[in-house]
C-alpha cells in the first residue's frame, strides 16, 4: 500500500500500530478500557511540546451512563449512538487560564505570564497547543493498543455549558476511546500526495 | 522519573523516542536531513485522521539559504539566530480550500463540499484539523530519529505573504528540523499532574 519506511528510527510494527494500520474506529467490542489506561495515555503524551510549555489540553473522560446521557444530546445525529456505545468518550478542551500555571511550568521565564496579558490572543495560543496536544492523545490512544474515533461534529457551546461551566476552559474535538471493532468501517480513504502537501524551498 | 508505563502495546523504547526522552531542540549538529527524510515523514504522518479526511495541513519545507534568508525576518528576535542555523525548517499551514479535494478524498459523502460552504466555518475547521496534523508531524519527526523545535513566535501575516501569497493557506506554526545538539539545552520542565488536566465521569 505504502513505500517501506526504512529509514526511519521508529520500528515498522510501532508505525504500523500508530499510522499506517491505525483506523478511526466508530464501533468498539464490549472490552472495556480501564482507568489505568486512560492515565498511562496522559503520563505518555504529556511529554508533547506545547508553546512556553504551557499545556492548555483538560481532558473530560465520559465514562458512566449519567455524563453520556448529558453528553449525547450535543452531539450531532450522526454522531450520537456511536458516543453512547463507546466504552469511554474524551471531550479534550482547552484551558485559557493555562498562563496561571506558567511560573510552575515555564520558571526560566519570569515574563511568561505578561506574554499573555490579552485575552483574545491568550484564547487562542491555548487553542493552538491545546490542538497540538490533541494531536498527541490520539497518537497516544493507539500507543495504548486501543483505537480513536475522533469527532467535530458536536455542539461546543452545549457542551461547554454543559461540561465546563464556571471554567475558562473550551471543548474542541470529542473522541470515542475503546477497542475496535471494524467489522463496519469502510476501506481506507485516500491521502493526498506528497506533491501536493508540500513545497521545498 | 515516570512510573514505568508497561501496559501500553507501543513499546518502551518508541514510547522513549517519541515522547519520554524526545526533546524540543533549539540547536543543531552538521549533521544533513535529507529529502527523503522530510518525504517519509509525510508518508507515515499522512495516516493520522482529519474530519472528514479533510487533509487541510499544507508544508513548505525551507531549507536553500535564499528561502532562509525570506524566513528569518518574520521570526520573532528570540527564534531568528536558530532558525537560520537548523538544518531544515518546516511552515505548517492549514488550506482553507480543502474542501475541493473532498470529491477525491471522502468520496461516499457526495455533500462534503457542501458543510464547508460557509468561509469562517470552513477556515475553522482548517485550522482545527491542520493543528491535530501539526501534532502527528511533530511525532512524525521524532519517528525520524529527528529533533523538532516547534515555534509560535513569528508574525504570522509576513510569513503568509512572503510563502503563501495567491494560496488560501495559512501558516499556523513554524518547525525547526534537525540532528540535535543539546549541548545547551536546559532541563525539562515540569508537566501538569493527571489531577490537574483529566476529570473522569
Amino acid at each position: 500500500m505504502t513505500a517501506t519506511l526504512d529509514t526511519l528510527a521508529l520500528p515498522h510494527e510501532a508505525q504500523d500500530l500508530l499510522f499506517r494500520e491505525a483506523r478511526t474506529a466508530n464501533a468498539f467490542t464490549a472490552e472495556p478500557v480501564t482507568d489505568e489506561q486512560l492515565r498511562e495515555v496522559y503520563e505518555l503524551v504529556k511529554w508533547g511540546p506545547t508553546a512556553m510549555n504551557s499545556q492548555p489540553l483538560r481532558v473530560v473522560f465520559v465514562r458512566g451512563e449519567d455524563a453520556k446521557a448529558r453528553l449525547a444530546p450535543h452531539m450531532s445525529q450522526g454522531n450520537r449512538a456511536k458516543t453512547l456505545a463507546a466504552p469511554v468518550t474524551a471531550i479534550l478542551a482547552a484551558d485559557t487560564d493555562f498562563h496561571e500555571h506558567l511560573a510552575r511550568t515555564f520558571p526560566h521565564y519570569p515574563g511568561a505570564k505578561d506574554v499573555f496579558a490579552d485575552d483574545a490572543r491568550r484564547a487562542e495560543a491555548a487553542k493552538t497547543s491545546a490542538l497540538l496536544q490533541a494531536g498527541y492523545f490520539i497518537v497516544g490512544v493507539r500507543a495504548a493498543g486501543l483505537a480513536a474515533g475522533p469527532m467535530s461534529g458536536f455542539d461546543a457551546e452545549g457542551v461547554r455549558r454543559e461540561f465546563f461551566d464556571g471554567t475558562h476552559q473550551l471543548p474542541l474535538i470529542v473522541v470515542n476511546i475503546g477497542h475496535p471493532d471494524h467489522s463496519g468501517t469502510h476501506p481506507r480513504n485516500v491521502r493526498l500526495d506528497y506533491d501536493e502537501v508540500v513545497r521545498v524551498l
